[in-house]
């Protein structure tokens, strides 16, 4: 009984692991489609968001399945809630990538990002695709030290959130006020997406240590 | 057993309630912070957010030890996993609300909101209020009609973002970037808002039909 049980944690596991891979092809995707103005691209992550809640979906109705078939407690019980919210957060991290490439779309032909800022777009991208791989490394492992590490990562989106935010408030800024706005909800996405990473991090963290991990 | 089980549920409904009273509360006094530049204001939202936040985590805990205890299956199983995406729910309407409130306190002492937009806002304010109030209804009653005309108010507040959206980006708009952003941000704020009571409405209707809310 309790093999089986542990062969279907595993296979949760498993199941996040794809949507983290879908994840990070979408954010990955959406950046290049934000920075390229790349609308095929843009299309694509819009149209692939869907795996992503299909397999939460399915993932969703197996967990709560194995909790009433297998009546956990305890540490067994709570892995599996735990299992339930990362697969939301990763959901959510789908969507925010998914609006990512909506505002390429949006401002197809024109590029949305104007270049004083295409720096530090292409810097976000790169920190998300970042802390998603070692999201990806914490959930495989149940690493914790990875774990902690990701809430470093996220005070570096903030600060690249707040440059981005300085620049488009600045007094040298030269571009429309939708352009601003636009620049203002691209850096709310990345930094909303790094967010939920850190709390996927830390409900790991929680479910193998038993504490709260520490703030950074 | 079977009337304790039930007993615990109603508990469980009644913290839903009391957050459901304290974000009310907060979204409705973060507004008139932000309108009226009122520091005080904004500052006990932000505190106050704190008591929405230590229900949350009580009343999780509480709901993972009914699930141990009374090891439920089938509807019942659901109805508790519903409960914790319902407390999750309402942990992020609290935050919302504190968001829009530490925009009035970044700007204070002036006001964060230019004129033109002061009727779109208040209105966007008034429409979350409408919906929290529904929202409890929902919530206390189990009530799938009022369910499902929360979807429609969401609509409602969909159309005052885009109204927001496209004064700020008009060409009559003579304020600041920081300004238009400023708007911009407290408009997805509302709106975000606007979609996790939708959420809610969305959970219980499943829960009390065993079918997915049809779209409006």
């Amino acid at each position: 009984m309790r093999d089986v049980f542990h062969e279907e944690l595993e296979s949760i596991t498993a199941d996040h692991l794809k949507m983290t891979a879908l994840v990070r092809d979408a954010i990955e995707s959406a950046t290049k489609a934000l920075l390229n103005a790349d609308l095929q691209l843009a299309e694509k992550v819009i149209a692939d968001d869907l795996a992503v809640d299909t397999i939460q979906h399915n993932l969703d109705e197996r967990t709560i399945n194995i909790m009433a078939r297998q009546q956990p407690v305890a540490s067994d019980l709570r892995r599996l809630v735990s299992s339930l919210r990362i697969s939301a957060d990763l959901e959510r991290m789908g969507d925010l990538a998914h609006h990512i490439a909506k505002l390429a779309r949006m401002r197809f032909p024109n590029k949305a990002v104007p270049d004083e800022v295409v720096e530090t777009i292409a810097e976000m991208g790169f920190a998300a695709s970042r802390i998603v791989d070692k999201m990806a490394v914490v959930l495989e492992f149940h690493d914790t030290n990875r774990a902690l590490e990701i809430d470093a990562d996220d005070d570096e989106m903030d600060k690249l959130q707040r440059k981005l935010i300085s620049t488009i408030l600045g007094p040298d800024w030269k571009h429309s006020v939708e352009s601003a706005v636009d620049m203002a909800f691209a850096s709310r996405y990345y930094e909303r997406f790094s967010d939920h990473a850190v709390s996927i991090a830390q409900r790991v963290y929680y479910t193998e240590t038993g504490e709260f991990a520490p703030k950074s």
